[in-house]
């Protein structure tokens, strides 16, 4: 397999500068681009030349609201979690990576020694050190130092950005595992931001039949459509449980997935499920206390599954873009430098019903 | 082992007479016995001389309001489904078992075809035959009809009334399963009614190391303690979460059980439950919508496990029943002849801080 | 859609003969069709007017041999057992067919109330009565009596042909599921008679990412390769382990799926699975006692699945058939009317080289 | 609760001394005692001044033949990992544990960055450094460098020579966790060595009804039946196979765990088992190849469960021996100081028949 191109980054790769650009968040709403050294590495860390980051949700809740739940951001503070990049350097305990290897990042650093990391529910280490999660700094800057086992190798095939997505689609295929989704099952899934679109594409790799979807854009409904989803609706006009009864001829869905948000839409989400079956919720809801109807669980045996983060999915999320190919595009809808990362950030904040996932390219901007 | 007993009820047991008492609820509060023909028997139908019969909290229930959620009572209707007895006659097709055989009675008879059937999980099939469920027939009568397939022998060792405690204990093991409790686990239990005190036996019996429990009956926690609770708290007085916290030294526990129907019991559980454990809910709340914290379930990855019946769990229980032996007798605490229903119902629905399991014997009062 | 067919079965379909054409097995190699009652159907029962009977590897052992292990044919013995066709006739209690629909059929009729069938696992019931299992009477029949809950509806879009082979797929279905095969695994298939071909689209359903087979016929690998095989080996003249070890970097698949019966081949298969893999059996070896690697299977903590026909898998393995369509035809080599059974049994029978599903047509040949 | 005696051995434990004796094995079967330097600990190290050493089948079989299939031991050699003792020094990462503190050894130290260790299986780690596993140094040692994340704190009351049990019974507490095993099932056990014993421990410890063992030595059958198992039967005389039929009423067992490493028990288990259960191994076979009815194993669905080391079992191995208390004393047969580890070979390689657990101390002699 030729690789000239690469052959031409590892060149390039090695001319690593002494400074570099970092965005720092100042106080709510507010981001400067700021000049700053580039880490040094040492034992198993990598320097990784970050080629594309996304803008997440929960980086827009921190922009705007300076904390999630009980997390409040200490500035300055570079945000920024879902990216991919270019070994530039790596440390002298390195064994799996070399300089040129092209790399997705997994955010999260678990200690690895504790309970949970130690049964493989590393997501829930209480010493895991996330990427932009306060007060651990993020990726929104143009090198990263990070451990050699949280960086997994791309293909050649897979672009830098599409690689970033691999972040969110791990919360998906951890979501889908988590609520024990098999082949044949009947999946509905409210919510079509990314983080919703992702979870399409994780339903049906693990052979959901139906996909029943909601939102109240039409973008988002679309773009779902295109990804495999196999109903949608737009919960605006139309009543997403009445179309599921009708859709399952009274039985309701295996698996009910919420990733919006909203309360009311998990509160609904009892009555479509099966006898037997799950709500998984991924989405933060907006209020702390949603009144769930219990009776109504018990008498259909429904169980909830929580999701938070992931474990173990990188692999497979790697493997699953890179055989979706150029067909996951319309979800990258904004693209800016690291310069203009306030402008990026204003987009993703405010323009909700035409942007999907805002991407910053901190080196050069990809096209 | 002498079965000189058994021996006389089984030349008794031929002589099934022609009519029968059975208990009628008339109106909400108010039953009434009445006499009228034995059934018959046959195909894979057994005859069942009912030699004992507990009051349940869902018998309770019925009895005081005529519904639970939207299943109504139509008068007159016979409750009880908690029963075991000696077999007294068979249909033609009955294999498993012959006159003279004590069993306990499972009161669900699900139809075995449907889906749900099929995979295991019968407990939630659409078309179950419950016992006193309405529109179903009950157990307060002297003899009771039933398929084959859904009685289980029981050991001589195990007395009838301590038989009946299969039903509730069956409750409590397909808690335990579903929540997959396992050896070496800490577990909080809020509740300790009768099927509270039966999930301590489940606990245990599952290898629970810690079993935490709370009540406001200090009768009832003193019974927990007996069948195996580790640490009981009076929830009138004392805060179960600081309790927790400073036995599992701030992590929380595995598994909390939630048996009391309480609200907000329930809503408080959940900073009870560690990074990564679970729920698992029992008693139906009194209100209809809980406001859960989801934000905190989905922080510490808490998934939420409903308990709906159970299934595939007589053997089992029985086994436990026997091997507990005369250890379990103090959660019998009022006993009354089948003639005395209405005094037995009356005592059920307004002693509940000195009753705990109230027995009916249709044929004759055990001492 | 235009049922116009469809309609003109119906009709024709209410016309039920008195006789029927069933093919008799009167001793080891030597079959007859002869001329009989079309059985009544009663109750739950329904009468199936078979459109397509596939022959299956069992069926000819039992030709040939007369016996598979301990389990003997009692002549004249009626074989097959993988069909499908359109309801003809239905008993007063079935509730879930009518006259015209087109139906697979789940051969095995399992008691549904043993311990096993109680648990889901009614594959394993002691007292099922399996179509063309002595002494059960099969499928080789012009009209067919089976339960309601034994059957089940398939579209229009899929062939009578096409949904005998639910048969099969349900044994494939059953080896992923049982060996949990998730999606990202890499998997190898060894054989690729009618059953590995069918486990390579049950693999691939489930997520495989890698499907590597081998057989010793090019005709069944280029077959498998149409279905999804992503690497094939032709035993003959190729290494396996030594190609599996190339293409896993020396780790091993997660799953090796033993189809074949070639003892040769399971024991070798112990070497190509990953640490902490497993190996899905599915074909009776040739020999009762396989020699294994016990002391590598330790080391490596591999785990050997036994897979014994299926469960719960008819829904999905004609949803799967539907979504593949056309494109599965290449797997029926060979047609003959119900008249012609000898030929399509010798066939069969000695023709392994460029043969793969044999059809067998009881009412009229298709094209 | 007193502490006076740990006390002491807190103010004792501070004065490490510079050299220590270790006992290296120097060629087959001989082994001598000699003075080396006591370890420096660093960073997440601590040392551990070992009190109580136990033999394990696998340090005979290495000290008598130089290897276990295919890894050789390099001499001169220190065998050992069932040990426990108590901290005299930390490095200075080590957050854990202080001075004083009593503990047991988890002997594999695992890399927790591999794909088995993310995923919690870090028993299958390929750069595992297991105590005593050639070429990694074991702990016939005085004084035992080990990292903090694989030490275990074990309760005053639960002595040092009963700690060291941790290890076997961890073997065992993964073999029925590996198995499935569910309270109420009937197990059969075969071989009634130490890890036999423990199994026994473990199988009650999760809810085993029926605990059916076999062995050829009185005195270990008679051990297992004080610790737990409900029939015992002497193989040298006795059938197994016979005796499981009728006292399962022709059922079999639910769960058969071989731990004799006698291929022919291995062999001949498959026949006890019930439709739809498991062989779990531990024992590794004195052959290389055992030859297993596979034919027999797929018509009764039975699956094979290969059991290695173990993973995350400490804490509630050290439960189970503290809840066991002085009950577990009969196991440990013979005591040596560490200076007589020549004669506690010998004694373990030789009186198989007389001896259980040999346990040596490297500190003073325990009584």
């Amino acid at each position: 397999m030729p690789k000239t191109k690469l052959a031409a980054s590892e060149k390039e790769s090695v001319l690593v500068p002494e400074t570099m650009k970092s965005a720092y968040l100042q106080r709510p709403l507010e981001v400067s681009v700021e000049e700053e050294r580039v880490p040094n590495v040492t034992g198993k860390e990598v320097l990784v030349k970050l080629m594309a980051v996304g803008v997440c949700g929960s980086d827009i809740h921190y922009f705007a609201h300076g904390r999630i739940g009980k997390r409040y951001v200490q500035y300055p503070h570079v945000q920024g979690h879902e990216c991919a990049g270019i070994v530039v350097s790596i440390g002298e305990k390195v064994t799996k990576f070399k300089v040129g290897d092209r790399v997705a990042v997994e955010p999260g650093v678990a200690c690895m020694n504790c309970e949970w990391c130690k049964e493989g529910r590393y997501n829930l280490c209480p010493d895991v050190q996330f990427l932009s999660t306060p007060p651990v700094k993020g990726a929104f800057v143009q090198y990263l130092r990070h451990p050699e086992d949280f960086l997994f190798p791309i293909p050649d095939s897979l672009s830098y950005e599409h690689a970033t997505l691999a972040e969110p689609l791990s919360v998906s295929i951890h979501a889908v595992k988590r609520g024990g989704l098999t082949p044949g099952s009947t999946v509905a899934i409210t919510g079509m931001g990314p983080v919703g679109l992702m979870t399409v594409i994780a339903a049906k790799a693990f052979g959901a039949k139906e996909i029943i979807v909601s939102d109240i854009e039409p973008l988002r409904l679309e773009t779902a459509r295109k990804f495999g989803a196999t109903k949608i609706f737009n919960a605006a006009n139309e009543d997403l449980n009445a179309a599921i009864e009708e859709i399952t001829s009274g039985l309701g869905v295996d698996m009910i997935i919420e990733t919006s948000g909203n309360a009311k839409v998990l509160q609904s989400s009892i009555e479509s499920a099966k006898r037997g079956g799950s709500v998984v919720v991924i989405g933060f809801p907006a209020i702390e206390e949603v009144p769930l109807n219990i009776t109504l669980m018990l008498q259909k045996e429904i169980d909830l599954f929580s999701v938070y983060r992931y474990t173990n999915t990188y692999p497979l999320a790697i493997s699953l873009l890179d055989t979706i190919g150029s067909k996951i595009k319309p979800i990258i809808t904004d693209k800016y430098p690291l310069e203009d990362i306030q402008e990026a950030m204003n987009q993703a904040h405010t323009n909700r019903s035409g942007s999907l996932k805002v991407m910053v390219y901190p080196n050069h901007l990809q096209d």
